[in-house]
């Protein structure tokens, strides 16, 4: 089967961890096991997030002249080469030798009269505290708020993904067989000017939205996004909170769920399985093939895959 | 025809001229112009260098983290992130509509026991004056020389290409007539490991030696490597310099260059024509498309372009 994986940002740099080189190389060397556990079965594309990473390059750029900030365009287009690179280098370490990969930067057209300009909603970068957080807000006038307890993080506008530019090449190796990873970082955001030119924007798309749209303009049958949370659940943080194990769109529709992550996951998966996909499934990375066997995680499908079972927790 | 364009990473940020974000998209806007034209009458596939952008990259995580410095192969990438995706998106709104185009990370393996690795030779980042240069040294422990009238510039190795690794790919969407950009700073550096995995070293490669085995890789008939000067000079500084129009490779063995930038252009120019090429052209960016019809530059090729003429001066 054919599946785009999306790889959270959280998977590569965790919440808490020092943001060094060597953190995010082990924890890309884990991520590519499990992606290459699931090459071996399956044809896979892989996106993967940039949260952490472009709001640790704003940083560093801004540490480094901060009378230049660095638009997020540009740093959106540095993390898909930096990410980008890890991925492709520990995954084809991982497979078969004279396996074919590209990875492709990704540029992804945005409505420039999207809300989401003027609501920034997408948290980047690290979570400071609430001192650090205050300072660094005075600093740069960016928009903070609170992550955690008490802490504080930078928000940049998320518009959501209208086209993948470049679809046609990404298309032509996919259907050749290259193993391609692209739209990194949710794609780096451009929107078409009164001219006709494309031109960069000030924001970060959410990647789990742009992945569905990948995954709906290559045909495959799988959406699997893989994040650091087991499934999707009920009555999140209640007494009678339950994983989800199987749904349809129509369900989770009537269900409501905290803001946060989860939410352009799950609308990510109901715009793909009611579009033609066969499943869209959510759960942890280093279970990604087992989401797929039904054995864990969150599974999403038009059709119930057993009859007479719309929902079932575990 | 199918030519091979390396751009210089001079090109896009200019030497003396301050390393901003405007600074490096306006000048690969005027880049974009060149290329775009030259598309009209011929297949391009653009590589492009990243001397003073990866040395920037540098020293931005330097600023921000001292005691993290991020390694040259993860740099790299990022540069060609950002390079990349400022040229995709400049050279797509010059050409017609419809154009196809895709930008590929790449990496290149290079030899572990290349001698490059004790020498740092590849100037990469600012030009120093002689006070702050020898600030930077000692703070960071990076190697300096002088450039120019007393500045200082760091230098890293740089290391021969050995292998495009990912070529395929790349071919692929070459043949079907896809404009491709890749190869950027002369690739992401990569060794072979002794367990065989493939682990990026620290190295910054020139990018006209991987230009040269792209084209040839590519079965290219012309490999263009565009600079801010004007052709190949002989006897430069001399009272009696002369451009060279066209020259065989054979002949310019005999000649004697300054070691500096040329060098590699020349080595790259006659590797590739003696591999097969059709012709090697050296000369100034906005020249490209009179460099290849032989009204300016430097040609070089097998056999000479009129009988009797094997070095033309200008």
């Amino acid at each position: 089967m054919r599946i785009v994986v999306a790889l959270g940002g959280n998977a590569l740099l965790k919440r808490g961890e020092p943001m060094t080189p060597e953190a995010q190389h082990n924890n890309v060397r884990v991520a590519a096991a499990a992606l290459a556990s699931l090459a071996r079965d399956h044809q896979i594309v892989v996106a993967h997030g940039n949260g952490p990473q472009v709001g640790l390059m704003a940083l560093q750029a801004a540490s480094y002249a901060p009378d230049n900030p660095w638009p997020l365009d540009v740093l959106g287009a540095e993390t898909e080469g930096m990410i980008g690179y890890l991925i492709e280098q520990e995954l084809m370490n991982a497979l078969p030798p004279g396996t074919d990969c590209a990875t492709l930067l990704t540029r992804v057209e945005v409505d420039p009269q999207d809300p989401a300009f003027d609501n920034p909603t997408k948290p980047i970068g690290p979570v400071y505290s609430a001192e650090e957080g205050r300072l660094i807000q005075a600093d740069h006038d960016w928009t903070m708020v609170t992550e955690g307890q008490g802490g504080l993080r930078r928000v940049v506008p998320s518009p959501l993904p209208v086209a993948i530019l470049g679809i046609n090449p990404i298309r032509l190796l996919v259907e050749a067989g290259v193993c391609v990873i692209c739209a990194g970082g949710g794609g780096i955001p451009v929107v078409r000017g009164k001219d006709g030119a494309m031109k960069g924007v000030e924001a970060v798309i959410d990647k789990d939205r742009t992945s569905g749209l990948l995954a709906e303009a290559l045909g495959a049958d799988i959406l699997l996004m893989l994040t650091d949370v087991e499934a999707v659940f009920r009555n999140w943080g209640e007494p009678d909170q339950a994983a989800i194990s199987e749904i349809t769109p129509d369900a989770l529709d009537g269900l409501s769920f905290a803001v946060g992550s989860m939410g352009p996951k799950i609308t990510a998966a109901c715009d793909f399985v009611r579009s033609g996909g066969t499943m869209a499934g959510i759960g942890r990375l280093q279970d990604a093939g087992a989401i797929v066997d039904g054995r864990v995680g969150t599974r999403v499908r038009i059709a119930p895959a057993e009859p007479g079972t719309t929902v079932s927790d575990r």
